[in-house]
C-alpha cells in the first residue's frame, strides 16, 4: 500500500486530496511540522530536505508535487488525475508549475522571510512586499476560476476534481492567513468552497483538521 | 511547426536543448531579454505574464519548462525526452521540480533582488545570502551527478540526454555568474563541460552565443 507523509495544511494537500479522490487505498502519515518532526532523523531518512509530501510505494521515495502527480497519474490510470487531451494536460501542468514556482514561494516570503536573510528589518520588508504580491496571485487564480467556468467546465482543469483544484484550495487558504480578505476574490473564494464541500476534499480536510478561512479582520 | 520563444542563456534553454536532440525541426524565436523585449505588446500577446520559455504548436500556447517538457515528451514519443520507466520518470520530474522551484528562484534572488523588496538595503542582504544558499545548491547539483555516475548512467537520468541534463548546465553557468568557481565543484563542472560538447547541445549554445563559463575570480 502507497504511503504518503503529509504535513497539515501544508501543500501536501495536494497529493493528499488527489488520493482521497482517486478512492484507493493509501496509508496518510502525519508529519507534525509544528513540532519540527521533519527534521528529526526519522524523517530525514526518508526526505534528507525534510519536505512534506513524499509518497513511498513499493519501497520507492518519490518527493515534489508535480512528480508524485504525474507518478499517480501514470499508475491510476482512468483515475482522471490529469485531463488526457495532451494539451489540457499540459495546460493543467502548467498551472500546478505556476502555484509551485511562482505562488508557493511568494507565501514562503510572507510566513518565512528568515529563508531569504538574516537580517530582521530586511525580513519585515520582504514580508510586506510578498504580501502586495499574494494578493495579486490570487486575482490571477480567480481568472482561473473565471476562464474555467466560461469554458464551461466544472472544476479548474475540466469535469473532473484534480490537483489544480486541490492546490488552489490551499493557496486560497494560504492567502486567508497573508491578510487576502476572501471577499475580496468572491469568485475564487465561492469555487474554493464548493471545492471543500466535495466529498474526498472534505475528507482530507478533516483528517488534516483545517480550517479554511484563516482571514483576521484586526 | 512548432515555434519555441527562448532568451539567450535564460532557462528557456532546457526545452530549446530538448527540441534540438529530438532531432526534429522546429522554429526557435529569440526574445532579447536584456533589450526588454520580453515586457513588449508582441511578446505579451503571446504570454502576459512576459517569460520564457513559451513553446506554440498549432496556435496552442504552452508556457512554463515542466508542461513544455511533458507536452514534448508525449509529443515526441521516441525522442526519450524522459525516461519511459514510471519511478525513473518521477524522479526526472522530481529533479526538474527542485531546479525549477528551488535552485532557480535563489539565482533570482541573486540576480534580481528587487523583486522580493524595494528597499535597496534590503536587496542587498537578500543578494548576499541567495549567493551562499546557491553553492550549496550547486553541491547538492554535483551530489545527484556523483549518484547518476555510481548507478553507471551517462546522463544524470539514465541512458538518454534530457531535460534535467539541460538545466543542470543552465543553472552551472548562472552558478559561475553568482561567484561558484567551477574548480570548487569539479565533479559537476566536467559533468557540464561534457553535456556542452554533446552536439544538439553544442548547437543550442551557439544559437544563444553562450559563454559556459562566466566566473569572474576578481
Amino acid at each position: 500500500m502507497m504511503q504518503l507523509y503529509f504535513g497539515p495544511g501544508a501543500c501536501s494537500f495536494v497529493p493528499h486530496a488527489v488520493l482521497q479522490a482517486a478512492g484507493i487505498e493509501f496509508e496518510p502519515r502525519m508529519v507534525k511540522l509544528h513540532k519540527g518532526e521533519q527534521n528529526e532523523d526519522a524523517f530525514k531518512a526518508i526526505n534528507p530536505r525534510s519536505q512534506v509530501p513524499v509518497l513511498v510505494d513499493d519501497g520507492e521515495v518519490i518527493t515534489q508535487i508535480l512528480a508524485i502527480v504525474g507518478y499517480l497519474d501514470k499508475k491510476l490510470a482512468g483515475a482522471n488525475v490529469l485531463p488526457t487531451d495532451a494539451v489540457a494536460r499540459a495546460h493543467a501542468i502548467e498551472a500546478l508549475s505556476w502555484m509551485n514556482n511562482t505562488v508557493h514561494p511568494t507565501f514562503t516570503h510572507f510566513f518565512m522571510p528568515f529563508k531569504f536573510t538574516k537580517d530582521e528589518t530586511a525580513q519585515a520588508e520582504i514580508k510586506k512586499f510578498a504580501a502586495v504580491q499574494y494578493k495579486q496571485h490570487m486575482l490571477d487564480l480567480q481568472a482561473l476560476v473565471v476562464r474555467a467556468k466560461a469554458q464551461g467546465h466544472e472544476w479548474l482543469t475540466g469535469a473532473h476534481f484534480g490537483p489544480v483544484d486541490a492546490y488552489a484550495l490551499t493557496l486560497m487558504r494560504w492567502g486567508s492567513m497573508a491578510g487576502v480578505n476572501p471577499t475580496d476574490v468572491p469568485q475564487l473564494w465561492a469555487q474554493i468552497e464548493k471545492t471543500a464541500m466535495h466529498a474526498p476534499v472534505a475528507a482530507t480536510i478533516e483528517r488534516e483538521r483545517l480550517k479554511l478561512n484563516m482571514f483576521n479582520p484586526t
